[in-house]
């Protein structure tokens, strides 16, 4: 595993830099996702579950954003695919510019999905593009349904919604219903998939999800 | 409920206002406390029961942060104590300018304790001072365990961590043991109460606990 501490360049504005970052993503056929969510919502599980379902046939690359630890890094790693950990030193979320230099330490030779893992924040990260074509936000049942209203601009943004933890929805006073009402005023047309990364449930339906639009992005090159 | 978006007073710095509030904090007795944590681990919940708890021998007030909602002033309000809500418009962490706006609209006679119940955040809340007594964190036990490690500022600050939904324990992988090693490595003077929100454990000493203190800093007067 890699880990850079990144300083950033303070000089270019987060958008231009994202948008040549996007443009070599696009040269090169590279899908990537901006996974968002508050601390604990599962980001790295999720994650570790859509590796176990993609690696054979999707060859994939992790960026960790992280404050000062590796430790989600070292889990994804045990996964056995290309891992590089971004430390923000104290930062709340991860830019444009934190991205261009972690590609400078990636093979990126057949590389189709790049999956970004945000600092956990359900509010900062949400306004910087990180080049990425999806924003992908993980809330977990235990947080409570009352989260997209509370801190909408992630929701607004995001394009997928993962729902995670549902083995424990018995055990809260979680309202299914509510959540998707209230998603549904903040973004009609985001994607939402229940699953829980215990159990496995929905992690098929996900993957199959992100299989097609790696193979839509390639197929464009 | 009386609700404001507040204005900062970019030309002072945090920490000349949090000293302005906390001599009037001093002068009048009122013990006050930061309370902090993820979005969902169940802040608002913790506040509802320890008002139940103090309500009938301690002069509560409670100042709301969120980025635009009332949801949680109004889930404060319907437990009969004094609630102002501040609207920080997206911003990610109250400060100390908007505790001293708030406070001019806040029924000062009498009061002895003062909860502000910050934005879900765990990691830009830490670098605020917002002229408290003490910051208390509240970690669900959903989050993890890995959590004090990946996001140590705000438990190194904290005179108090909160240990909430306990119930669920038996339905996660969090360790109990690993917590307290790694909070011990961080800030070995806190102070850890486990409690439960939805069975009732542990509220009454957390709630013996602030009478205490707010005792305390009322003879001191």
């Amino acid at each position: 595993m890699k880990q850079i501490l990144v300083k950033r360049d303070i000089l270019k504005s987060n958008d231009d830099i994202a948008r040549r970052n996007r443009e070599m993503f696009r040269e090169k056929g590279i899908f990537s996702i901006n996974l968002l969510g508050s601390p604990g919502a599962g980001k790295t599980s999720v994650l570790e579950e859509m590796i176990k379902s993609l690696k054979a046939e999707v060859n994939m690359t992790v960026i960790e954003g992280d404050l000062y630890t590796t430790k989600d890094a070292e889990r994804i790693e045990n996964q056995g695919v290309q891992v590089i950990q971004v430390n923000t030193g104290g930062g709340c979320h991860l830019d444009a510019s934190m991205i261009e230099e972690a590609m400078k330490h990636i093979e990126i030779k057949d590389m189709d999905f790049l999956i970004i893992e945000n600092v956990g924040n359900l509010v900062c990260p949400a306004s910087y593009d990180l080049s990425e074509d999806m924003k992908v936000t993980v809330l977990s049942i235990t947080e409570g349904n009352d989260k997209p209203l509370k801190y909408p601009s992630m929701f607004q943004k995001s394009e997928v919604l993962i729902v995670n933890k549902i083995d424990l929805i018995e055990h809260t006073n979680f309202s299914m219903d509510e959540l998707y009402k209230d998603i549904q005023s903040l973004n009609e047309n985001i994607t939402i998939f229940e699953i829980s990364c215990r159990t496995g449930e929905g992690i098929d339906q996900l993957s199959m999800f992100f299989k097609e639009r790696i193979k839509n992005k390639r197929g464009n090159i």
